[in-house]
């Protein structure tokens, strides 16, 4: 297998390091570039101090010459609107991107509302690549740029576009509600991300307003072809890991949880990393936890006419660092379960 | 203000022991008799260590005939099953019973569906007040038996009602997304309930089959007459205590989220429990722990056509204990509040 | 009761919110006046969304004229040495202070060593009463400068002192292994402190360099007159409330379980917040939450030469805003008990 | 690598699980049979369903003829007895028995009082090695029968013993204070092991009787020769795994934080799994979970004439699973890290 050299950028946050820490047991990526901000000049032990044990490496500032001159492939776990700043340089420095921010994932139309920035390089946002492998992995062999989808996103999508897909569903309005741990707000510490405020704490935060809205609806039409709105409710629950997305739909006269649990099981047939459920079974965040796996669960109630389908992940694993290294193994035709867990540990 | 001597029945359950607790700082209501199953012939404070410091009431074996002649208001912390069966016996030896089960929630014919059982005494069911006393406390004084309502209904009809009644949502499918801490489950030690299960999950359950989907339709019909059908979908999250409902609703054109926080506001202008956010305000479950508070937010979205309203309450106390007291006040015109905290402690 | 005009100086931190909520239903101590730093000029509501019951109160910077001109009883919850820089001003234009912080708890010639500044007021802090009630009670009415003892402080010295007065154990070094939850570190945010930082985790801090240390030694020593060499590690575990101290002595020959817990008992008979367990009971922090409680244990272990003395405390009520309420009560010879909760809610 | 068929017997557990789940990934260690108890007959799937990806194992009933006809390593994750039982026909039937059990760890004089019971195969006890690799690694290779160590024996013994073989500390008396997440009570269901009763709890159990005690002493005696007297006590904190053990001894006069923290050092230089932390560095169980890692660090504080030294881990693997894997890969001449994970995701 060639080694290919591997740039981390934003190495100090929570999806940083779990690159890193995934990146360690590549048998083809090797990482020789980390890049921070504030961090810039730290040891990683310094930084990460459970990466003690993965050796001297050090985070530089990030200078696309300095970064394209180490590496070929550049994970990009910086904030929003960095990465969009950077990219280009890169790209036409040759290298490849996967970038895990929302940067690459709208039209650029929708920049200003949700992200609240005019997207500074359309030209390369109609080329990126959206990530989602079990979806869109054909798209992948050889892109240059990925966007890799957010945690939300990830979970809410594939449950709804093989529904849609098979007509089992409405394409109109979709509820998504989501509840997440707190790792999804990022390293950065506020009073709100504090344990004395989350510990006890369930609490629903930018109903209507969160930027995974237009991501859902687009990632759904990608796959679909159907053009749904999505209200989009997150909630966080007092947990460090996990996502999980339910979603509410109206149900077509005559489907069953049978047929609905059926269209997952016939989309994802085959793929590594999803674990269609059996109707009556129910998902648990817990069993994904420290791995690239989603569950995948749906119950029809024809009563109400509503079709759930619900979805979970880890945030920071299949919802960050390890869909994005999912992504890089197909670009690179590459096995794309190389170097990512299938099994959590338990309790 | 008269004694009233007070039984519970149930007293070794989360519900019974904080119903022993707030009922110990209570002016009118003295706890004269504690009823138990397994644990009756029990010391309170062998049952209850935390509640060692309330005296040497012993628990009891429940005779109907025992507990009437030393009480005249019953709290009904049974099982399922259990209260309808013991309800007759008490109410026809003239004692006023609020029942914390849901064996008098419902019409009679829907018991076979949501509970697993025919209902054994229809004629009492008829004649049971809902105690839900923010909507229907206008029905309670006076009232001998009372349906005191699921912890999971609270929120969702206190959310829903208001906007159904100013005619600012539509009337058909709703979909209600629960959110709720572990002593939802009970006392009763099962794996599922356990802390290694528990810590780190995030996990629906009983989705479309739990038993509150048919009181949350019953609950908004009676104070709105409007007959949705209810999809109801509870989620476990790693906490003790709290619930909170999501309910998505179909907004009708023009309807803004100040038009939908002004219809819950006037509804509950005056009232001591209900604390309705402002637009752009979040509920928090942790601000409501151990008080008998619900706190109520509402979004439009009219990009997707959907309300939003969320409730987020304690759910042994508003959502069990503190709520049977709240309507017990009123059955004997007490005020509301008496003994109900209003403040949670923080952090 | 006489009215009693009261201050809270540093309201907004957890200690300060502990206060505000509490006195809320103090028949005789009425909050006049809540002072803050980078808080004042905030609406109490804004500082502490839970207290948004409490009613329109605003925090005010604090000037010592402003505070004394509407207050007689001053409870001061700020941080180390801002409280010994106003405490003079306060007590010269009469009011009572009760200090929260460390700054009157040591010798004088101890503070540069475990709080890293020269005390500036060494004339006032030798009249400093040390307010630990179940032990120095006795000197509290009619006292003018209070220090509120620290949340490992008080159950350790409350579990040793009584053994070390009744000559059951040597009176040399003492380990002293402290658990904590996360409110004890404060309002202020920090990465250490955040969620994801501390679920999940166990972690020693500050190990034989805690400031609780020598404030052990004082009160072991004031109330038996033993002179003991302390050690003191304490630990960070994931809750949010609960302080448990285990105290490690060499017992004397011949003393047993039993002759410790009855040393325990009666030094502390009648006492309305000290539970000493009986032998072979074993203490539980989550029986103390929202509680001005402490709940103690002891152990002889003759096999090893060890006295195990155990005690559990909510930090922020026995630990800290409660304890200061009864040392409050005391100076002014209220019950102790006053305003104060004894039962825990649970779970 | 030759393939060396294996068995687990206790499938169905905690450390069962994860010996099932890490040895996936081991290259030479194929499990060909699985046991269990009340769990014979069900499928992996079905006992654990995190493992469903591992495949179509079943568990059986445990049958000594059956297991030696199926596998020649046997870890045996048995409940304290029922090794005991076994371990006799497994080993004359040839079979490599790594014990996770206490029921070869003591002297069997030690048993009634400990362990409640007569140690039944005194013989084969003598032969036990104690599989401690960091210490006795040497003993391993050719093993037939291992003790692997308990939970909190682990760190205390890898903390203390250096110390005293040093001569830094005194050999008398030592306190051992531990601290340990829930899954150290293994996954049968209590009310004490409930998340209700769990979360917001900190409480010690087994105070000066629990069965670690005379295993650190003997522990200590054979690394070191010193026969220490030691108290033991654990304390429960909520969390789900981790262990740390903070060992009180008396320090001889003249020994520094940093002599302490170089005979640590020494006695574990090119160790794979022992992390050493530098003077005023703190160990923190978080960073191990999930690995193989013991954290160790010292403090000697000459005031009070006492030496500290904690360690900390993953009380499933390196407190039981990876640990027992750990020693087989010794057994077996294998590098000793084969299969074991050494990095933490965090958070």
């Amino acid at each position: 297998m060639r080694t290919i050299h591997t740039a981390v950028l934003g190495a100090s946050g929570f999806a940083g390091g779990e690159l890193v820490r995934l990146l360690a047991a590549h048998p083809a990526f090797e990482v020789t570039f980390l890049g921070g901000g504030a961090s810039a000049g730290s040891a990683l032990r310094d930084v990460h101090p459970h990466l003690a044990g993965i050796g001297p490496l050090e985070l530089l500032a990030i200078e696309p010459e300095a970064v394209a001159a180490q590496a070929e492939l550049v994970f990009c776990a910086l904030p929003h609107g960095a990465a969009a700043a950077i990219a280009p340089s890169l790209l036409e420095a040759g290298c490849t991107v996967i970038d895990l921010s929302g940067d690459h994932r709208l039209a650029a139309e929708e920049y200003p509302r949700w992200y609240g920035f005019e997207h500074p390089d359309p030209a390369w946002l109609d080329k990126a690549i959206y990530g989602l492998p079990e979806l869109f992995g054909d798209r992948l062999p050889g892109a240059k740029l990925v966007a890799s989808p957010g945690c939300f996103a990830t979970p809410a999508i594939l449950g709804c576009a093989p529904l849609l897909d098979a007509g089992l569903v409405e394409a109109d309005a979709i509820a998504v509600d989501g509840k997440t741990g707190i790792s999804g707000a990022g390293r950065a510490v506020t009073e709100a991300t504090s344990f004395a405020a989350t510990d006890g704490s369930i609490r629903p935060y930018r109903v209507s307003s969160h930027q995974h809205t237009p991501e859902i609806e687009r990632g759904i039409e990608l796959a679909s072809g159907a053009a749904p709105r999505v209200l989009f409710a997150p909630h966080l629950v007092p947990t460090v890991r996990g996502v999980v997305t339910t979603c509410y739909l109206r149900l077509r006269e005559g489907a069953s949880t049978e047929d609905l649990t059926e269209a997952l099981r016939a989309s994802y047939a085959g793929r590594a990393f999803v674990r269609v459920l059996p109707a009556g079974g129910m998902v648990d965040a817990k069993r994904t936890t420290g791995t690239n796996l989603v569950e995948l669960q749906a119950v029809a109630d024809p009563r109400s006419g509503t079709a759930v389908v619900i979805g979970a992940i880890d945030n920071l694993i299949k919802g960050a660092a390890g869909q994005a290294i999912q992504a890089a193994n197909l670009v690179h035709r590459l096995d794309e379960a190389t170097a990512l867990p299938t099994t959590a540990g338990y309790p």
